[in-house]
């Protein structure tokens, strides 16, 4: 089933379930709409609480003298990302023109005058498309952190939130020119959600540069330790909870039996490619490096469901858990990797979202017969040259005009004593002030 | 649309959806009562993990010495708020007379015999009621931390979901005299359920005077930083998810297109009204305070999701941005005014519930013509006088008989140490003991 | 009304709805379906979040220096579970024969060829049922911390929740001898889940032994204070959500006002014995001890939840309250006598699971007369017998192969160092190394 998360995407499903090999009796357009609407609305509230488990897995993940920061900027980005996805955001996917490269810039309200026909309430519609943009947005907190100063990030997160998310999302989701001449398919986003997220995130990482001391001059590489490692996992299993929504939701409708049985079938293959990315972890970690390391298991959990949410709807169980085995297999390999060109990504943000983004979009047309290889590598490509560039100009030009980056003694000192103030844990590292401890 | 909190009150609603304008099929009462109940159980559960939300923003803000002692009273408050409500809160609340002033004094027991008329099963409104007064009490525990004694606690707990919130939301959702005789409008409860909470926890921190060392003889305020920034997000992010029940499920019901746009209009306008209240404080600390304080940024999503819950669902979405703003505004100014009164509020609750909650429903009107400045006013004094006045008059008589504060040693050391003989972080804080650490 | 956990036990549910005392216009099957469904799926949701609660209140229960090594447990058996029910548990329990022993060996995949029929989509029951499996393990990874090692733990959890769990599972929930011959009744679990993860911990703490330091050669018990009572309470609020959907979701069924009934009425009595357990210790604590112990109050709400769970719909209001607090009461008693046993059970998941589990299995008969004493007692026996068994003979088996417990140095220096070679709180406690600490 081809997915278009548009506004008026909804009828062709409605009229089907109406006519589907499963029905005995029609389920009338009004129960369809509380359905559909009512789907939005639980899958909203479980995405959006994935701003929460992304600022416990960053609180947990940065040292303790960022903690309070992070966590600052976890709240603020959400809050950003509601008012922009409002201000202008929706309007920018949902606003364009068939085929088209970019929608209206105007403020979003809610239009229920066709709401029968819409098949669902424009509002649960706009929360549910809010709360993508917002992950998006999560996602770069996590690679800067510890030494992005805060208002750059805030800058940096209105124009992610407002345009650069919403330009891509329109090409596909929009019913633009991605969608209409390559049929490019991403479920649920690991491209146009995840990968947007990452790739905006490296070039802010290589904009900002590593933590001091992160990289020696005599080539070494510091392993900093994330200050709490169960916040860190309370992080991720709010993510997991959360992509239940983020998956099952884009279903987009729940009205009908067909519905129903799809919903539910992502539900299974985006917790099987999870538990799968996990597993590997665990063992390639037993197997070749003797001991586990948690904070990649964690992200195993994450690449798992990154690479599955490009189609999570079309594999068979079996598929779904080699997609997912594969995503860990990718951080495992892809983290590595990364430290060794010395971008530093505190939370593994881009290997997670990033590399298993554009595995997941890959490996579509394998399980799904409507998707191409060629579509696929469009828009692949289309979105990284367009998020990445964007957004290195934009951080290249905020880091030569306002700066970007937190000053050395302010870096040492910690950004919560800098930018806030106020620490993060005022009495657990009393006796040993942050910056000598965990280097 | 007016709302009653009533257990008749949906017949209206269910014939209305039945002639909606929308429909093209009726929704017949066996599915209508089926989404109904489906709300209240959802937005329910939510609601309930609002007394976690609470738990982690005040172990979180208070010192170190005294986290597992507010994790006990959090997790026992709703508890009793649980037993309470089942033994006398219900039936006066909701088995006033019409116009009445109180309702009747017996437990409550499920009764579904006219299931149908009523729209919606008997123990879902129950228990969606219950963690509404369980909410009030959560209230109160972030004020009094770090220097009330357990039980005395307790007591006051039981007294507050038994009767004082009971009584004040029967004149109200119970049809009683505020309903009946003013128009009074409260939505979800910025009056009948936080200000209530604020009122209570301000009788008490009146009762109980503030922590030893707060505020010092020769007039300075010394601030006393909250033990883990991270778990205090966590707790509002928690809030922040429980308000889309909390506000959406207030709707009453789910059974038609128009309560399906209803509910999502709310989620919405409860979700616009945080981030800006976000927003504003961040703004607000920037410019006037230079760093940005975490606490108060907390709060100003706290502050604007209280202002927008007398009234979620009429305004349009820049209007519940403003009312949000202007509730972070609040935020911004009332904690130092309460500062200023040597009114020792340890998580900011008075702000947040009482001066956002009495903002929020002076504000109705504006967009709600059915209401009233009078009946709003009406409405905000008769709470104020009533619930501060019989709380004062509670802990006092507390105060004099059984005692309400720890002993000033217990103080020092940490009511955990005192009360539950057992540190909260006992490897933590070992090397640093409590007392002569963060004040 | 009695429930069997089978593919095809919905049937007579659905003609039932159809033919409800309440019903005035028939649901159809298709709204039947959905409804199921989505209970399936939201109710799912929640228990599997119980994953995470488990992880939070075993992370805050062990000293710190194993708080990594009990989080990536939890995450891998959460993982592990999906895995193993997928390819063989599902079909174990539900492939077995009317009246039958096991079930068949083979993997599960969807087929929703006779989807009407059966009233539910596949994968939303495969999706719920597998989050209970996954519970049990959750049950065992507490009661070992601290001392056992990560792979033995691992393949027995594979064990568990491929093979022990299902078989005696299917003797009931599919339908086999249990169930066909004896009347079996155990609504969600009691047995079935908590009691099974009860014996598997129980044999494993035989097995493995207490952790160095816990019970002196002259008799002493020592204290081992968990590191962080924030966590636990945080663990254990979201078990207690978590329940609504173990025992909610437990109806099967939401297509019909009796189901959205039995349901909502399930909510309360849930709720009601989890806050009766709470308070019941609370009051134990006060007049018996002086001091209230969190740690056991958080236990008493687990114990007042899994006691409720063999029986959450029958019961009136005050008698979920009775077995509830009788669950409190019995946490209060069983945890120093299993202490005087000198078993090591880190979080007290023998006294909440396993011995509430019974109580709660026990007394069914009196509020559903179609349970017996006999056929309740041949459960709890069977139950027993068969998994504390199974699971002895596995964990002496892993003992005298690759053996079960940590290296008394690796156990001195917390597992984080051995297994992990990562701290869970590296800047927290470096000062003072985790071994000499809290012992």
């Amino acid at each position: 089933m081809k997915l278009k998360r548009l506004g008026w995407a909804l009828v062709p499903a409605l009229l089907l379930s109406v006519g589907s090999a499963h029905a005995q009796e029609a389920v009338t357009p009004d129960i369809t709409f509380v359905f559909n609407t009512l789907l939005f609305l639980i899958m909203g509230m479980v995405v959006m609480f994935m701003a929460c488990g992304f600022a416990m897995l960053e609180a947990g993940s940065v040292r303790s003298k960022n903690a309070a920061s992070i966590c600052l900027k976890n709240i603020t980005l959400y809050a950003i990302a509601s008012i922009m996805v409002w201000l202008i955001g929706y309007n920018v996917i949902y606003g364009v023109s068939e085929g088209g490269w970019i929608g209206t810039l105007a403020p979003w309200s809610a239009d229920d005058t066709e709401a029968l026909a819409t098949g669902y309430a424009a509002s649960s519609d706009w929360f549910f498309q809010m709360v993508f943009v917002a992950t998006a947005a999560s996602i770069v907190s996590g690679t800067l952190a510890e030494r992005i100063r805060l208002w750059p990030f805030f800058l940096f997160t209105a124009l992610l939130t407002g345009l650069i998310y919403p330009i891509q999302a329109s090409w596909e989701w929009g019913g633009g020119w991605l969608d209409a001449r390559y049929g490019f398919s991403d479920f649920a986003g690991s491209t146009l959600v995840h990968a947007t997220g990452g790739w905006a995130a490296l070039a802010g990482a290589i904009a900002l540069g590593p933590r001091k001391g992160k990289y020696t001059t005599d080539g070494k590489i510091v392993t900093f330790h994330g200050s709490s490692m169960p916040l860190a996992t309370l992080g991720v299993f709010i993510l997991w909870l959360g992509w239940f929504g983020f998956n099952g939701g884009s279903q987009l409708a729940l009205g009908s039996v067909d519905d129903a049985i799809s919903v539910s079938n992502i539900f299974v293959n985006t917790n099987t490619a999870a538990a799968a990315g996990v597993i590997t972890v665990v063992v390639l970690c037993t197997l070749l490096k003797g001991k586990i390391d948690l904070p990649m298991v964690l992200n195993g959990a994450i690449g798992g469901l990154v690479a599955i949410t490009a189609e999570p709807l079309m594999p068979q169980i079996w598929q779904a858990a080699l997609i997912g085995a594969v995503g860990g297999g990718l951080i495992f390999l892809a983290t590595p990797l990364l430290e060794a060109a010395r971008i530093d990504d505190v939370v593994g943000a881009i290997p997670a979202h990033l590399v298993c983004g554009i595995w997941g979009t890959i490996v579509v047309p394998f399980t799904n017969p409507e998707a191409t290889f060629v579509g696929q590598g469009v828009g692949i490509v289309a979105n990284a040259v367009f998020v990445f560039a964007i957004s290195f100009v934009a951080w290249m030009l905020l880091k030569y005009t306002i700066g970007i980056r937190a000053a050395e003694a302010d870096e040492d000192a910690g950004l919560d004593s800098s930018e806030l103030g106020q620490p993060g844990y005022p009495e657990f590292t009393l006796n040993h002030p942050a910056p000598g401890l965990a280097e």
